[in-house]
């Protein structure tokens, strides 16, 4: 089976460094790059772009509220106008700079409160949905399955492209478990390869009671802000290759096209 | 003779207002669109694209220093690397806005204290030519006549519009006449108007004291942010059709073109 | 009886003007100075101390979100301990202002959606108020009356003065009527004095359906934000004192001691 | 001979980490605490002011312009009015910041490109020292030896600390020779401390060429910003031990009384 790995990179800020960039590029297919509103300036735009060219790593805007102070991860009410706004500038400013290397931005997957509220906001999620598709209506979005937000950019006619967490535990109604409650987060790269073999195996997302939420999904989640990141994305990576998954960029999905 | 006048729109910011776009859009056939870095928000951005388009009206980014509180007016000096990447950052933000309009993005102005230091500073103004090609070499860079910036958007293979403006005092060796002295700012409508057609007339930039600078030039800027802007700009436009001049947004100018 | 009449002063930002600072510091007794994170700037802010200190108006702090694009008008989420850095950090920054002008800090008021929010919760008001409460046990909390901020401010310890505004309309249970709907702001000065003078006749907030939610309160907020704010504030000022009530600013309302 | 240790602390922001503060706050005598301008949050400055006063360490402001982005290491140019502005703002937020612990600020030391400018310019040193005056008298300004910025501190009528850099090379002017000369930053412990013992021996700077320049100093300053930062900082400090020198906080230095 055809499947992607995706990582949220380029999330420095100015003097300030965040995950190891280059180690993550050498193992995901696709890369979410911070677009300077909770994360990333133009000048590590400009290098995780030329990073990610280098690698052969598709990319994608990873579009935030305007809150660096708080990473993007707090809650903020923005009026729709403002939220497609917000949207559309932060997916322009990386088309401008993926231009300046001869690469075209792909996909988009909204970070942090944008993200989380959405998955449950249908209209928050139309809003976001019908913003990229204004930018670019070829634009992949990259989003939790069984989201509110992936089925907003099914319905506005987007490539829309579900994807699972290798390192979070689910809720019975399919939610990550909040990262407060003990279990939330899988602390081993072994766990998480299990976690994802799983769910593979079982079709659908297996929650942390072990029900099963059937569905399909194309892409898979490893985060590159926590210590042993790297060495979980090489574990997952390795096992699927092991057990016969070909690892591919998201435009080169075959099953997004219809 | 085809001439184009030009002024520094979307300069608003969240609550605060400023200028009178919707009145100069009904005059000018390009506006510079400021990109959120020294005025503008996302917002503001897709306000004034929305109002640019229904006017007709060509637009250009107008990137500047990231110094919101200064209104980018302050000198600044950033690495080449952060420039360039500041440079195509907002000039990418834009694109993306504009599509969302169906419009493309036709020239690059670059903003107070960066514009200033580049028409003087010829390793900054090719660092700013060559960020703008890299985005798109098609974009027309609007730069002040006999500056660095477009002599170095020239040697970089850009085409370049040549502006002067309607509202300023020249020096002899062909600056601005700074704002702290006497004289500096043209402060009637009747004192813009003669100026521009005695640079018409004479062909070139005629100085404080007199003296022509003889250069072509394809822009005149208006200025949109002092009190009598919109009624200096229509006495301009009015006296331009008088004396029989045909005015046109940027990329209808046929002599950009070689 | 005496009474205090306040205003938020101090919301320009850079090249951005708002409001008529000069004008409504010769009506009110009270200055709630924006601290930099919704509005002002350091330049802004000690321009609004030199003013208030010519024309012997109070001043406080009005702490805001880090949200300078919204105005500090959108809500976000942030923890109790970030929101209490947030509040400490722009009181001290007023502080440090107030020195160079040999002025003291005497009230603090929340502005916007802080405000808003912590009116209807209890805990965000209990941090709010601690906070104040940890940089100086002296200072007035100025909160609207009834709300849940006026309550925590007392449980703490802190002087409260309880606030009306002179041009919002109220529900019935003691809110103020959303700006989304007809009739929440009183279009006139004639309205606004009106609404005035029966709160103080009937001791208490009368509701836009004339119910009456007795409450003392001790100072009358006017906005500075909208077209007629002066001459609003000055009918005002004008019937309270024809009414024989006396102008004082916050420190000097004897009934806030104890 | 009383000696203090100085370093630059609270330079995290938000997600971002930076330094050992713990650590360096085991062996320093004084703190200078980022203000949000370069670095540091409210949330930051509130743990580190806990810290500096667990550890009886005594607490700065450490202002800089307003450039996150830049880590306050960037040219800027601003106003007179401007500049003190930005000072009393940054140290009235840690006054605040510091009585929610019942600490008083007790110095200042301008940071990066703020203070570079100011130890050659006599204009711009003067508006800092007038500034940090302006707020409170009794401060001490830390500024580097033989530098206008102390200078000008003394001219104003402050009690001012001169300070040397452990692990920075001098020119024969006595100016830092700069970051991108080699040999400008003194790789390694050991040399840090001979640096430091040579100069307090010879009573003076010993710049790179072996020339001494005559100067008292009462605090030295260990950069936090490297990786080696925590172990140097406790080889000079035993080192200077050893020798006989007793390590104060700044405000227990006897001989800046007069």
């Amino acid at each position: 089976m055809d499947i992607n790995l995706n990582a949220d990179l380029g999330e420095s800020f100015g003097a300030w460094r965040m995950g190891d960039d280059a180690a993550l590029l050498r193992i995901v297919g696709s890369a979410n790059v911070a677009c300077g509103f909770h994360a990333g300036d133009p000048l590590v735009m400009a290098q995780t772009v030329r990073l990610a060219r280098a690698a052969g790593v598709s990319i994608g805007a990873h579009p935030a509220f305007p809150d660096l102070q708080g990473f993007g991860r707090r809650v903020m009410r923005l009026g729709a106008d403002e939220l497609a706004a917000v949207v559309v500038y932060q997916v322009g400013a990386l088309i401008g700079m993926a231009r300046t290397q001869g690469l075209a931005v792909t996909h988009v997957k909204p970070h942090g409160a944008m993200s989380n509220m959405a998955c449950e906001d249908a209209a928050m999620a139309t809003t976001i949905a019908q913003a990229v598709k204004s930018v670019d209506p070829g634009l992949i979005l990259l989003a939790p399955a069984l989201s509110q937000l992936a089925r907003a950019g099914r319905a506005a006619g987007l490539r829309v492209a579900d994807e699972v967490f290798a390192d979070r535990a689910y809720t019975d109604d399919g939610n990550l478990v909040p990262r407060s409650q003990p279990g939330a987060v899988l602390d081993s790269s072994a766990a998480c390869l299990a976690h994802v073999l799983r769910m593979l195996d079982q079709g659908g997302i297996v929650t942390a009671s072990g029900k099963l939420l059937p569905t399909r999904f194309h892409s898979i989640c490893v985060h590159g802000d926590n210590h042993h990141a790297v060495a979980t994305a090489a574990a997952v990576r390795d096992g699927l290759l092991a057990a016969g998954h070909r690892l591919r960029p998201l435009p080169d999905l075959p099953d997004l096209q219809g």
